[in-house]
């Protein structure tokens, strides 16, 4: 998407070296981030230098390319069992997304097609960027099917940043949106801030202003106040797993604003590709979930009056913090997944079909 | 309550000056701070200074002594057209909470006893005191009802504050707990952080630490997480307002409690001294909803490495926020109502006939 009027991914591979939009400046500074080495990547994706489980899952898959550009030597099996052992090392980073599985077992699959490092190593470049090119196409996919959903004045709730930010281009959840705003519909978007990264006041609301949308930041609390009164049509949200039963698991909060909206019969939408199903994750009770550093909670990083970034304790001193990063969300309160191959009902049959094709 | 060993109350008055713990400068820094006249008092309720229904009420009480103690002369006519006017001004500081307008009514009502300014004067004081006197004695006798839900190993949610800084002394929701402690029950507090004004992380974290109670601090979107793990037995709220039907105002996210905890069938209790109910409130309905400056959304004060409080933009440049700061939580979500009159259902037959008693 456009960033000035410039055009950028979230992530992408020049040289050996994968650049990141440094999601941890934003909306502060706009700051591209080299990783030099897989390990950079990893670390990367680790401090959430780059987040969003298809953005994780593009940069899971360059970092892979990079490990084995990264590796001496012609000898094939050394070269596969260095590969799984970074495998394993970048798949450890984040624990929930399914996203990064998915793309790191791609570009290790690529690879089986030859018996020469030299030639897996251009594989794994290619897979790469295969796989980036893919999430686009995937992204913009879910942009088409969701759009039709918005309708003219609709008022759209969103929650966290399942935006391009969050992929590598258009986002899950934002691509309805962009199509729909491309397609001069007049809509609004209530933001929920998204406590404790505030992914949604800052980067969903710096996407929202780059392309012009109409939106509005709420406290996460605001949104059943919102939804109560009538304010809100439509909720979309994006997802960082989705079980096999239509479970699924997205940045915490979710669930609260799911239950709600069924309470007043707002419909919640899904936005996920296919690469965040998880056929083996039988339903969300399967899901592990990540608790984050008590210090997300307990600090904020912001801007001062002069300009420069702050990091200050916004709790009372002394008082423990809990953070759990993402919550479940039963397919029950979920009105339908919009993914590449179109909206479809979370259940454990529909799901089923859906990933056979 | 005790703050480092020491018996505060929230507000008082000596002297004709109104003292207040300043709840902006908490859980940073404990300062009292002093409101020389009606006008000092009046703008300390709006910049909340002081908040929380009951105290708010008790402000408001002392208020109204003090604008009597300012007016000159021995007009009686004059003194009470006075009187209404700074009666119409105190109220007019915050719109949501029913105390404050029960508090300025129970000054003006006491001082009809005499047709005597001095006189009046000095009732309005004794009013003041005794509308404090009898707010304390209303939040202890309604943590001897409460106290009686929380079994040992209970783990609690609350949002927001409506703790002793909340009121005079005690707290609403937390009266019961602080019952509960002095009875060697133990238990645990999950206290909602409450964005925008964070008062949860701030004033509730801060009372719980003062009193020794274990707690930790969550955002806002966590609560909905440990309701369905199974986490949490309890919940219990303060209000603002109750309608005569038995809905509840209170803070911004309540509601979204409130739903989440009837979907996993976990009791949720508001605490509300009769002075908080409205029976010319109909429903929640109602009841206005203050909207407050988008900049509590945007800004978030904090304190810094050194020491120094700082004020940080926390939500990206250029984008709106919009700041309800109340929401109506219906009835029907509502387990019961901890009273100083005992434990009763939110609903309009009951509340009529507490109300007549």
């Amino acid at each position: 998407m456009l960033v000035d009027g410039k055009h950028f991914r979230t992530v992408w591979m020049e040289d050996g070296v994968v650049k990141l939009i440094d999601q941890t400046k934003l909306p502060f500074a706009f700051e591209i981030y080299e990783c030099n080495s897989y390990r950079d990547s990893a670390q990367a994706i680790k401090n959430m230098i780059v987040r969003g489980a298809p953005a994780i899952g593009a940069t899971g898959a360059y970092a892979m390319a990079q490990a084995c550009l990264e590796f001496k030597g012609n000898d094939m099996k050394r070269f596969l069992s260095f590969a799984n052992e970074v495998a394993r090392l970048i798949t450890s980073t984040r624990p929930t997304a399914y996203d990064l599985f998915f793309a790191v077992d791609f570009v290790k699959n690529a690879m089986r097609e030859t018996k020469y490092v030299e030639h897996a190593k251009t594989i794994a470049i290619e897979a790469g960027n295969a796989y980036s090119d893919s999430s686009v196409k995937r992204c913009e996919t879910i942009g088409s099917y969701g759009e039709k959903l918005i309708k003219d004045g609709s008022c759209i709730l969103t929650h966290c940043n399942a935006g391009w930010l969050a992929c590598v281009d258009w986002g899950t959840a934002t691509a309805p949106m962009y199509k729909a705003a491309r397609n001069k519909k007049k809509f609004f978007v209530f933001t929920d801030e998204t406590r404790p990264r505030s992914q949604g006041a800052r980067l969903t609301a710096w996407e929202l202003k780059q392309e012009g949308i109409d939106h509005a930041i709420i406290a996460d609390n605001a949104a059943g106040f919102y939804m109560s009164k009538g304010d809100i049509d439509l909720a979309i949200v994006g997802a960082d797993r989705v079980a096999a039963n239509g479970d699924v698991a997205n940045k915490i909060g979710t669930l609260e604003k799911a239950i709600v909206a069924r309470e007043y019969g707002i419909p919640f939408y899904v936005a996920a590709p296919l690469t965040t199903f998880d056929a083996n994750c039988k339903s969300g009770k399967d899901i592990p979930i990540e608790e984050r550093s008590e210090e997300e909670v307990t600090m904020m990083t912001g801007m001062a009056q002069d300009g420069s970034l702050q990091s200050v304790q916004v709790t009372s001193p002394g008082s423990k913090a809990r953070n759990p990063s993402f919550d479940v969300t039963p397919a029950k309160f979920i009105r339908g997944i919009i993914t590449e191959k179109g909206i479809v009902k979370p259940s454990a049959s529909v799901i089923r079909k859906l990933l056979k094709h």
